[in-house]
């Protein structure tokens, strides 16, 4: 049981996900002195909660490389081997990303026919929802990884955001063919002639995805990443910004308290917390990362998503779909 | 006189920059017809604007190949025709960044010692404003360039946001360093070993940009163009659900006008016109681009920066700065 927080937070979060998936069930894996006392807390947790005992656990500067060989007793191993096994259907953490990968594409295995897995995130539009991929699970990808990323992302659109005809795009420095890099031109050339199920819309820029253009916004995990904690960081200060504007005069006082619940509703839609997790698509199974520093309201998003894709098939869609774009990819390569 | 908003917001813009700068002189390339009675309608502006003729413009659909060749005719080309024949200090435009970019390096040329030129933005944070280059003028860039944006962006802050000792930070996915491309770990490599002026931070995120954590935020043209928008639409989305949220109930309204004078502080904190301009750097001569679909206030605020670049000798120091570097990087590439 991972995560800079400690299972306080996650135990907190768990709380709440009984209350709202009634028929869920929850395994534990952590140092059981620490949590049996914590779950004996929560009297709706007992019967709903298992804890199976592990007093290792991977932390957050361990090396994947490190940890895939020496971390096999940690908590973070053995939930992903839950997974393997059947017993779960879903692995949630909110330790270290790298590794958390590492042990997920060693266990699990990647997905036949997908090249690489990748990290999804959900992002706030101004229409609602969009999926961005990858945020962090590669450095660089070439043209197939980044159609891959398109399949995975339109496959989830469907299945958790519930888009019947998702829009994709591909994120770059212009909308015009002649701009950007020579694997975002080429994976553009793959989907345009591809004859998949997927609403190609084609280039869209940065400022594109808060727009809320498309529905999933395909890039590489460097570019991604850092859109992603850009954003972040943009919403971030401007809540700073705003909190202290409406606090330093009387005036913004007052009309901040009149407005304060407008501008709740302005706050959660911009809370990290409320979109929280990192998907991980292209695995043979589930595998859903919190954010490290989220409070339990964050884990408890995250364990709502990791609900939401353990009952939406998503696996099976992804397959089929990238099955069906084996016949198409070599033809358009070729043109 | 390129840009989306024609001739009519340059004039504007002129207008109000006269009374700023009491000094300057301004060269107006366009169609004289158009240009001549908006000029006459300014009094002030009569003796400090001469009108050059020229018919033919860039625009905004043209590539830079094709303008390269057949655009000498064009206002775009003779205003940075007149900075080469040393008639102006510095050319400012609103049209077309790639053929701005193409016909500067064609007629002023590149620095010496500098492998590319990159277009820098100036960056609202929570402790102020840093300087992020590239965010745009290359599509990929290697560990040599990088280290050159890092010398050009520290030249800049000092010149310009007048920093004496301007901290830069590489941007990465990671603050590790095992993460990343290998230009980006190569350019930390160089920078962190060469005995340069430079206040070498180390990596950056994404979320460091608004934070401040550096001055300088060094990056390829690729991934700083896609920032900079994503950062763009974040701050557009937040003030369109700040003006919905203080506009929907009557509780709301009344707090938001109370609240005003705070409120259009923080408007004007993310205004992109304040901050309004990419800046060239690295050839060898000044050239400033406003953002296309900016008005009066925004070409004001780069007409501001073309000054103060012009009297900054950021030229000079950007030369001095590469000459000291060309000792040091053979040393620690080779380490």
């Amino acid at each position: 049981m991972g995560g800079d927080a400690g299972p306080g937070v996650v135990i907190a979060a768990l709380g709440r996900s009984v209350l709202r998936h009634p028929t869920a069930k929850f395994i534990l894996h952590g140092d059981e002195t620490q949590l049996a006392p914590l779950v004996a807390k929560h009297a709706k947790l007992g019967p709903r909660v298992a804890i199976r005992h592990t007093a290792e656990q991977v932390r957050m500067e361990d090396k994947p490389s490190i940890v895939l060989r020496r971390g096999r007793n940690t908590s973070m191993w053995r939930a992903i081997e839950s997974v393997k096994n059947k017993e779960a259907e879903v692995a949630i953490s909110a330790g270290n990303t790298g590794a958390l990968m590492a042990m997920s594409m060693f266990q699990l295995g990647v997905l036949e026919g997908i090249s690489r897995p990748a990290i999804a995130a959900i992002w706030p539009t101004k229409r609602g929802q969009s999926v961005v991929l990858d945020v962090g699970a590669n450095v660089s990808s070439d043209a197939e990884q980044l159609v891959d990323f398109a399949v995975m992302g339109e496959a989830f659109a469907r299945a958790i955001l519930g888009l019947e005809r998702p829009s994709v795009g591909l994120l770059n420095v212009g909308s015009e063919d002649v701009k950007g890099h020579d694997s975002v031109k080429s994976a553009a050339n793959i989907l345009r002639n591809a004859s998949l199920p997927i609403e190609f819309h084609g280039f869209v820029e940065g400022d594109d995805i808060a727009e809320g253009t498309v529905d999933v916004v395909v890039t590489d995990g460097f570019t991604g990443n850092i859109a992603l904690k850009t954003a972040e960081g943009t919403a971030k200060m401007f809540v700073g910004f705003l909190r202290a504007a409406l606090t330093r005069s009387l005036l913004g006082r007052i009309g901040g308290l009149l407005a304060s619940g407008a501008l709740k509703a302005l706050r959660r839609k911009f809370d990290p917390r409320s979109a929280n997790g990192g998907i991980f698509l292209g695995l043979n199974g589930i595998v859903v990362k919190s954010h490290g520093g989220t409070d339990a309201m964050g884990f408890a998003s995250a364990l709502d998503m990791a609900v939401d894709m353990a009952q939406s098939g998503i696996i099976a869609r992804i397959v089929a779909d990238r099955a069906h774009l084996g016949h198409a990819v070599p033809e358009a390569a070729a043109s």
